[in-house]
């Protein structure tokens, strides 16, 4: 069977990453797709390199008929989303790539995004989208919301560990180097090739990035207590990966055992022998995911190395993992693409 | 029906390409795997983007089979090619990536490639694999010779130029830009990083880059006479692509109406709206060749501009799709691939 | 004697690069900078590579007292530039770096800039500001205005050869690879690192930049009767640096020759030796200009290839130059750093 | 004063590197450059980015008559370095850029190099080249020897803190990023650009990196008692540039004030206002280091953000800075260019 797919918010990156997906996918097909100020563009006008497919004209939100479709992807910005959402039919199945609702307590996301949520039912309603520890409920949701991409490397990199109690949960640290295209197609001095290739600096340094909600909120979900970590994302001049250094206090050869048992069976998350540590080359533009641990020289120190694309893993090949699994289809459909290398 | 396969020199850039190609291939299976020097090695231990494939270890030519083996990638360096495939079974089907059986007369390939022809007796078997333009030759041959990929670009863009007769032949300019992949995995100091990225330079320049042995060869016979075409590479700090700026005398809108015209119903070559011109960015890891011709404000005189994936559809994909034909698949299959963008 | 400089546009590219050069100029002082919407600023906030500089703050032009200005360079967009030199007092030093006054005829400039010129009086007092070439009228000279940076690197590898009638002219063709600094720090979308990294396209093709009013200016002024280039730019990734590949009829010996006699005693030009032929990172942040020519295959047809860097010999290295000559201190000063490389 | 200067191993990245500093230093005249496998090239043959200055050519190094020779910088590999120097004059001023005298103690030479130290006597009378540390001894020093790249960077980061108390001794993490550069000219696949653009990875990670012997000996001598530091260096896509991310447990305004104390008459040293952290961008090709502080949201710990040029302030720039002070120069000559934007 192939499902009719909507995509809200097609114009941004992880818009078009879902429809360079979905172009191979066998069982979806995309019939909507949504792009405000672009609304009456081709997508081959926005995106040259869609020019092969044969895809619907942007519209705006309104003149979707959503009666005809089966899954809707939403690729819209966080607090624009909760409206949007809020206004579609209510049985309607839905994927959403924004951070609104990713965060169960309407606190935490009025704390974390600055204002308050508008549409607090709807968030008791969402399944929080890290697919490979929440399947059942993904299974099962109606609106899943994908994880925000580095909140999605760090947990790989450390839930297991958290839930084993293998690892000190007050001395948990996340270096995090990450591609561009995680801000987004935003017009700043900052992203312009310019300015950002050839060099590398921190960014909401100091304990202040969004994603620390969800760490908050998922470690301490996991530990049964709180868990507060160091966070620091670094901005580096490459498009796409994001690799996550994460310094813990614990004996390494028992924390790259809790990995590699709780990974063993999973599709895309790949454990490397120990000591071997990963590349965001060896993950670019496939949905998977690769794990390393070494030993530091200080013994009771250990290092987890985790990569994935914050495209494809870390947002729009979950959320077709995601949607895969609303729609009953096998879990991995559409996602074994290979990596691109070089 | 799954089709066993074979890749000799698996260790290079358009081998590991074939295996991400044939990844997700729905009619091919990878059975063997040669790389000389890294005999014994793991796929994944020299490409550990490759990681999640199962796949046979690498092992030397000799120690394959064939006679279980259904067809034959080559992508073997020139010269070694010829003497490899002169020991393969007579029966075997060979899709080879080497420049060792394109040129045709003996003398030419001596003359381009320094050395004389050591197989002359296969290399009257070859096929030229421009699928586009030989894809009934290809559908019956048994050895069919990868076109070099600058060699592709260039031909996409005049081949039917000039066997239409639309353009003046003795004025033909071809001033190509392409990514470092093309250079292969070789440890030369001007491919280094430190070195290559953040500058430009020619190379070849002057009338002595191979490939015009292919674009003699060729334009010749289309043209029913000899043409002989200048031809500039350059080398540029990215990866994949080649746009190759081809600087013709003719019309510029017959010269547009000429190219959609040939390519009307070609699934892979997209010539775009008058005016309209391509970038690398939109063609990189797909099989896809876009194209697009504008006018000069001098009158009478025409640029065509074609870009494409060196390592894509100017050499591994190129490759599968002769390769399909080969063994009478349909000849699009696992290569619809969208290409990966940003 | 040191000078006092003022520079308008400080918060572009050409501005702060104006800022990094002069900081080892040993004869000029930087004591006023104005950048309008950033007024207020420190240059340290919007260049933090400048730091370390004890520079005077970001202010509003009217807040600028000229008396104790010895020479202004104006690094402002073209329009508002002549609206802002017609204020200064008229007996003020200037060097423009804009389009403004480049074009001798007003019906030229409203022809490729798409609006009247309002300052047709300062024009007629206007230098073309092509140190090498109008080095006299520099010196005398008031108002000099800059080239245009592709501009300058055509002019560089033709003019002596159009001079001595040694090229066909009506067949030059000039196939151009630019850096991304050349288009300013401007948000748009196809200069984010996303989409400008790892490929390349063409920008204002078929005989529409606007550099070519220049060359059809200096070119027809140099032959002494009108010359009609054809010029393709492209846009590459990479940040400084330009590459003219200037293909010609005529005999490239002679082509050499004529070049290395022309430029035999310039600091800043280096022609190689015949058949040697120039990266953009051998020039890199440097004002040197670099020429090489081979001979085609084709006999009777030459290429000539020069790179600059646009920052630097393309605009502000090229205005301070031109500065030196105006205020009568060595051509050199301050303008003999090295590339930088890698 | 002009003194005669003599580069051994001038063919590699921080031999030229010298020669481009040097190009402007208005005190040192270049009269010899060794270089054993490339002697009898020109250095424009070598790297044709010093094309336009007028340097000896290479020699071997038996063929420099040191007697005319009034300092010698040596950047050559470690192991060749010590048996080089040992053959030296012995009342020759030299600048090592090597590894090789820079530990103190043989056992930790042959603990982190792998080999016997030769030349233990030579290493009694070298003086560690950290300049802004280690001032007075310089300038009385003979034999300097230059720190390590990476050491040098956490060194800044860190030395005043551990020396002022102020921080956890046994809680110090540097998560340090790379330029390419620092892996010198060498010839390895990872290296290439098609592999080492657009992606990261970890490198000697777990303790294993030879830099930790500096960090261990200048840590523990600036403590009075041993000091063990975390250190994990990543590669990046691009070429200069060192960003130390150092985790330490303190008050982050005291650091912050330790550190501006520490530095405030360093010409080189910049220490931001507090909270505001630096980028490489802002220091490349020049000798300044960019230090910034910051809290995290867990009370007690910080973070210190130090940026370097790992080829100028790293080695070949703070070479000359320490060839000032042995030559009784004023220590910043030739060393005040500002850094290279974009």
């Amino acid at each position: 069977m192939t499902y009719r797919i909507a995509i809200l918010g097609a114009s941004g990156y992880t818009g078009a990453e879902l429809v360079r997906l979905i172009a191979t996918h066998p069982q979806m097909r995309i019939t909507a797709l949504s792009a405000d100020r672009k609304a009456g563009m081709t997508m081959a006008e926005v995106f040259p390199f869609l020019r092969h497919l044969d895809l619907p004209r942007l519209v705006k939100i309104d003149e979707i008929d959503f009666s005809q479709v089966d899954l809707c992807f939403c690729a819209l910005p966080h607090a624009t989303t909760q409206e949007v959402i809020a206004r579609l039919p209510k049985d309607l199945k839905i994927v959403d790539l924004s951070a609104d609702f990713r965060l169960r307590d309407p606190a935490e996301y009025e704390k974390w995004y600055g204002q308050p949520h508008t549409a607090v039912e709807l968030q008791k309603e969402a399944v929080y989208g890290l697919t490979e520890f929440y399947r059942d409920d993904i299974r099962k949701g109606r609106l899943i919301a994908g994880t925000g991409c580095n909140a999605a490397t760090g947990q790989f990199a450390l839930r297991p560990l958290i839930a084993a109690g293998v690892i000190d949960l007050d001395d948990i640290l996340i270096d995090l180097k990450a591609g561009v295209s995680g801000a987004g197609r935003s017009l700043k001095e900052n992203l312009l090739h310019a300015e950002l290739s050839g060099g590398t600096h921190t960014y909401s340094a100091g304990g202040k990035h969004r994603h620390l909600g969800e760490f908050d909120q998922e470690f301490s979900k996991v530990a049964g207590r709180p868990v507060r970590v160091q966070f620091t994302p670094h901005l580096l001049p490459m498009n796409r990966g994001i690799l996550a250094t994460v310094y813990v206090k614990g004996d390494a050869k028992i924390v790259h055992q809790t990995l590699e048992k709780a990974y063993e069976n999973e599709p895309f998350l790949r454990v490397l022998p120990f000591g071997g540590l990963p590349s965001t080359r060896d993950i670019a533009g496939s949905n998977f995911c690769h794990i390393g641990v070494i030993g530091d020289r200080i013994a009771g120190r250990a290092m987890v190395v985790a990569v994935l694309d914050n495209l494809t893993k870390g947002s729009s090949g979950q959320a077709i993992q995601n949607a895969n699994l609303v729609l009953g289809i096998e879990e991995t459909t559409g996602l074994m693409l290979a990596p691109m290398f070089p």
